[in-house]
């Protein structure tokens, strides 16, 4: 397929991007969609070896292939990071929508969250030491990573909510509690773990409790207890975990940044990765989309004697899905284009403005696609159901809906004043034009 | 908790029905939601061995008890069947919603699909050597059972869809094509398959080319081939299964009702049958709600120092909730009377206004209570995920909401001729009366 | 057409109500809705003429063609007010799904709002002088009424939101203040205000500060100052106006139940009334549906060849209408069902769903209509536009559906302990079936 | 306000079109706001001297004002017209948003429907003794126009439902027939009607059967009969009015580009002109925003203790319609784009979704506006009710959504063959892989 760039952004993605891009599609199309089958099936079927133990062999040589194609750590752009490449946020963005349309993808070419994320801190606020030690091979893809923040007895929509205790006794730190969904954690190339944590839970700034540091999995007194299931996948083998941490010790050295900017950090980390997410869920819309069509111009699937392209509450629903799609596109691109042009700071509203309405369309269009595919639908013979349950949750991951919600509500609500200082004027000049006029005001007597 | 019978048909609902919702509900509390844990738990987690292999035993012990209590098979009713129970389909509605609570109550109480639709199927068109051998055993609770109708390969929202091949041969039907989502099929405990198929394809009647025929489970030539999942739940040890029927021989007294009578069959099996569902779903529903409710109340989950059920967001998806569910409510109720005091058919639109409406009212209150639960929400740590993955696929089964809503339109606008003769009648009127009043119409020069 | 009580209230319906309802429907169908059309045209079109100048005449003729077939008053039921006629609120409340078919309807059997509220004020808290003055003509269609409660500059949402000042000076009561939105006043048939204002602005019990007197049109101090549209409709003669009380003085006797009772008043007033109100939005909500049916299969409408009724979205539509119209009308038959066997407190909550869910489905089922109707649709030469309009306002008056949904919420949400205690018990029980059972808790150590 | 670019667009907007957009701005917001409250107090109350009489003399010294600061005929954009102005679509589109904040100010800058469109015709199609007579007044702003196509007995959603008959006799047409929705045909100042007949109705092409000829107000033979309302709104003095032509003669030089030609003419009408009402619908929906804003804000309004901008439902009002009004926008100008880089034909998908979305989103926003005003929110106090009605029609106006989802829908429909060919690749590769990795399929025997 030729890959096509947005009319509206056309000019500001590079020829090299463009190539880029062309090849990021063929590849995604060609080798990462088919063997997302394959990353399955070559998974033990017993759940007690899913996690900690295997992983797809497929995943290694889809790797090798990308990395020889220059298709490698794209997420990271020049923009914000020295280690980066000479990509902007827009047009890695539109990169992300491909990746989004494949379960491997993303990881094939070493994009995958959290890694991402990871990387981002270490390469952000790592000193050297953390860098070489733990940057360099992530960049390398020859480990894996996990962010280890919720808790299971906290509402996370708060991100303060932490209880996770970090204790210095000399020269360590001491972990004591317990945190899931910590993603990726289930890998057995996962080598460390950026772990939240409260080292100064008296301070009286809420924001300045928290730290974050680095453990390396296998630290004694750290266990993998069980992996969540979403909508009943396991998301083997990455997972999402749940962590317990008794006693377990880690030199002081692994803290990042400092005690007490823990807060900075996930702040920091945000951002591009948000858009990043976003792009993906395109992606996975697109794809749901594209299903549906496939679907509906079936000749076996024909009901009373038409196809059911032929129904017209089918071309509604691809209708709908189109513009749906395409009015989320553009609010991702318009916020990765104001990260490129300012900062992911300035661009907050239209990052939150993308995470609100992206997610929820995306499961608005696959859950469409489900529904034209019948029974075939929720099964495991199509990728659209599981696809579905990954969006779903992107609607409570990072904060849900709701907290982004009030959050955008109360931002935009700050044009009261302004607004109100303009009715105001204009009510005196209504006034005044009444009085010029003649004419008198029938509200009053 | 005291069980009450809703306002509006509390007087439709006899004494002894009381006394058995009030038992039916205790149980459902008590025994069948807390050994819903239980079930999985005993269940193998080698997916190679969660069916046709065993079954957890506790369904053994909650069976004996229920009989004890004289709560089983109280879905047949005394109105339709010599074999039934005195309860009306109001009252048998009331108590299925109980029942759709728990994963396990309705088998507990041998009430669950697709048992029952088939031991109706058995008990009105089966003759007495099939009801010895079959329906004996299935009310007594003793084998299971399974409805073997829709093909891979075929849109099954049109009924008349069907490629599996039931060839004469002397005193033997020969049995070739293939089935899935043959649910209940993985059981270990499931002998027998009402297999619907192709007897007459070149009838010119399309309602008389399909029979439905008696096929015990381990006939030869019959191979459970895999199981479907939804979205990722398996559903052991039921199962929906893929079956491959490859000249696989039964005797023709093995034909239910007659060649050419499979229209027939389903369609006398659907009516009631679809209220039960219903009511389930509406259990279901209520199970989200209460599950929210907890939850929004727990002062552990407390954000930015709130209660979450002290955020009006909150209180505004409880209270529609409320309002939706028992919208549902008395939607299948009214259905329910409509059966009870005429049949299945003159009750068509009331059945397909329920079919309609209740599934996607539960998956949108389950999934209101899912965000409530932020991650956990959609993990195996609470029943909401799954019991929304069920009730999703309610609005595929037996026909997508699409089928239903199309024909209930056929139906509601079959009235256009009377209506349209009404407005003749008034616009008559009206201008005899603007003679009278000796009005001009302006829409008229 | 031949009038069908809906199967769910059958036997709760009298053979007499009955035979009333389908005297109402006739009435309405052959009287009310041509002389709709008629009404219109009888006003004066400058609108310095709609009010307080003349009504349309052949509202008299049906009045006494109404009186004579004994369709009147019929809102006042026996069950609370001795004056009332022998029918259950359930009963009435099927007729006033009848009246809502026709804007006329309602005032030609002495039925209309604000007239019914204000009898049933005078009935229930009256003294005889008052009701001898003020509830008997009203009783006969003589003279008409106006509920004077909210305010301008005040969120009407909260009910306690009131300014006007009520003073007693020796035998007289002082009136000064401004209100809006007194539906009726503009009639010249208006003879008295219920005027609600505050007597005790300082009562530290802000529910005692309020009190409702009488104020006859004409009284020396109060204008009628202007009329408000709703969405350009100026719903003459009735209107909706604002008043200008200024110095206006009323003897002491003009006090309603007594000073600080005003609460008291309004809330004895809101419960049957809301459920008139819902019954006449389903009768409105089938005008619509009637018309988009009779629309859609009209030959003259064709669209590409064939009948708007012939394309899938538009059956969806009428399915979809048919379905929430009818599960409208249930919850609004369960309410008045719960207010006929206990009172309008107990039904407080079934009243909310109904007052919640009924208006909003009744304008989204007359927006479909206004749709399929195309330009006509938004036009005088349909009633569906200005039904909208009104049904519109229901979402707003009587308190917008946020504070009931708040309200409904904060109800609901009370089962929180008793659900919490529920899922306690069964926790512990799961817990106990493990130990019996063997089995290890997967989300502990 | 200091007007700002959206971010996305900012590289595409000139330097000359910022000034004029700050201009256009403040003469939006400093003169039409307020302007918009006395035009309609200058025209009579009386209905029937609303039209074809006179107009607000207000008008007049906008446009003086207007034409003096260079803000006249923005619309006519040079790319396609060489009378027009240097203004992309995309520039000019900023301005119709900003335009779209008041009801008067596109008439004041001469850029008001339907003469904007009738002018493209004129300049597109038109002959040189046509553009004289018509186009340069209309230019000037001396004279107004009416296109005069919608048939009150058709079903216009199918534009070639056309009955009005062009018959040529001599050197005249003779047109019979009637026309409905003509607006801006009630304007004393509208000297002409684009009028759309047959003129050969036995072509056996569809759409070669029309014809637009120019008929001058007041010839002989043509009555505007009434005009229609847009629910309570009559839109005076333009109005939409019902045209009745009867043996009406005009010279057939009247005749635009040619017989037969009509449909060629109403499609190059559309495309930008779609673009222009879809910006103000932005404006629209952006001023009802900004009232919601304010009124949350307002102090008096508080109710139980709180401002209303501090109930979370609220916020999620406010949040949502953001994100909604700026995905709207976002469509909008890349349909405005993609027309400046190639044309309306290439942009038609773009301009369907932004046709479907817009109306549909403006009326959403400002329907919670209104909700938000409680009782004011309907009335006459505030624009917003009359804004939502006018956004109302645009949902049926040019073709109801449902048709253009349906046009829609077939075009991404055509993808139905590259995406199955896809499908069967991966399909393919999945075998070829599955083979390499000695993987069995499951789905078969």
């Amino acid at each position: 397929m030729v890959y096509e760039v947005p009319a509206i952004v056309a000019d500001k993605v590079s020829p090299r991007a463009k190539q880029l891009l062309q090849k990021v599609s063929d590849f995604v199309e060609n080798e990462c969609i088919p063997a997302d089958s394959i990353v399955d099936a070559q998974l033990p079927t017993d759940p007690s070896k899913r996690f900690l133990n295997t992983y797809p062999s497929i995943i290694d040589e889809l790797k090798a292939k990308a990395k020889a194609q220059g298709l490698w750590n794209l997420f990271l752009s020049q923009i914000h990071y020295k280690e980066g490449v000479a990509l902007t946020n827009l047009e890695y963005g539109l990169m992300a929508e491909l990746l989004g349309k494949s379960f491997v993808a993303s990881e094939a070419m070493n994009c995958s969250a959290p890694d991402t994320g990871n990387m981002e801190v270490l390469a952000k606020y790592g000193n050297e030491a953390q860098k070489k030690e733990w940057l360099v091979p992530l960049l390398n893809g020859e480990i894996r990573s996990a962010f280890v923040m919720t808790e299971r007895m906290k509402a996370s929509a708060d991100a303060k909510n932490i209880d996770l205790d970090i204790r210095q006794e000399g020269n360590e730190y001491v972990l004591n509690g317990s945190k899931w969904w910590s993603s990726g954690a289930g890998d057995p190339r996962c080598k460390l773990y950026l772990v939240m944590g409260k080292t100064d839970s008296n301070n009286p700034n809420p924001y300045k409790q928290q730290s974050v540091v680095i453990v390396p999995a296998g630290t004694p007194g750290v266990t993998v207890l069980r992996s969540l299931s979403v909508y009943g996948y396991d998301d083997a083998p990455h997972g999402h975990c749940e962590l317990i941490f008794k006693n377990c010790r880690i030199p002081i050295t692994n803290m990042v940044l400092g005690p007490g900017r823990g807060f900075e950090i996930i702040q920091g980390r945000l951002g591009p990765g948000r858009i990043h997410h976003c792009m993906r869920s395109i992606g996975a819309a697109e794809m749901g989309l594209a299903y549906m069509i496939a679907r509906v111009n079936d000749p076996a699937r024909k009901t009373f004697g038409k196809l059911l392209s032929e129904h017209g509450t089918i071309l509604e629903w691809i209708a709908k899905s189109r513009i749906e799609i395409d009015a989320g596109r553009l609010l991702v691109l318009q916020a990765a284009e104001k990260i490129d042009r300012s900062d992911a700071k300035g661009a907050m509203n239209m990052i939150s403005e993308a995470k609100i309405y992206v997610p929820s369309m995306a499961c608005t269009v696959l859950d469409r696609a489900v529904q034209a595919h019948g029974a075939g639908g929720v099964s495991q013979d199509f990728p659209i159901a599981k696809m579905w349950a990954h969006q779903r949750t992107l609607r409570i991951a990072d904060g849900p809906d709701e907290v982004h919600l009030n959050q955008l509500g109360r931002t935009e609500n700050k044009r009261a004043e302004e607004i109100t200082a303009t009715l105001k004027m204009q009510k005196a000049k209504v006034e005044e034009l009444m009085r010029q006029y003649k004419i008198q005001d029938k509200s009053k007597l």
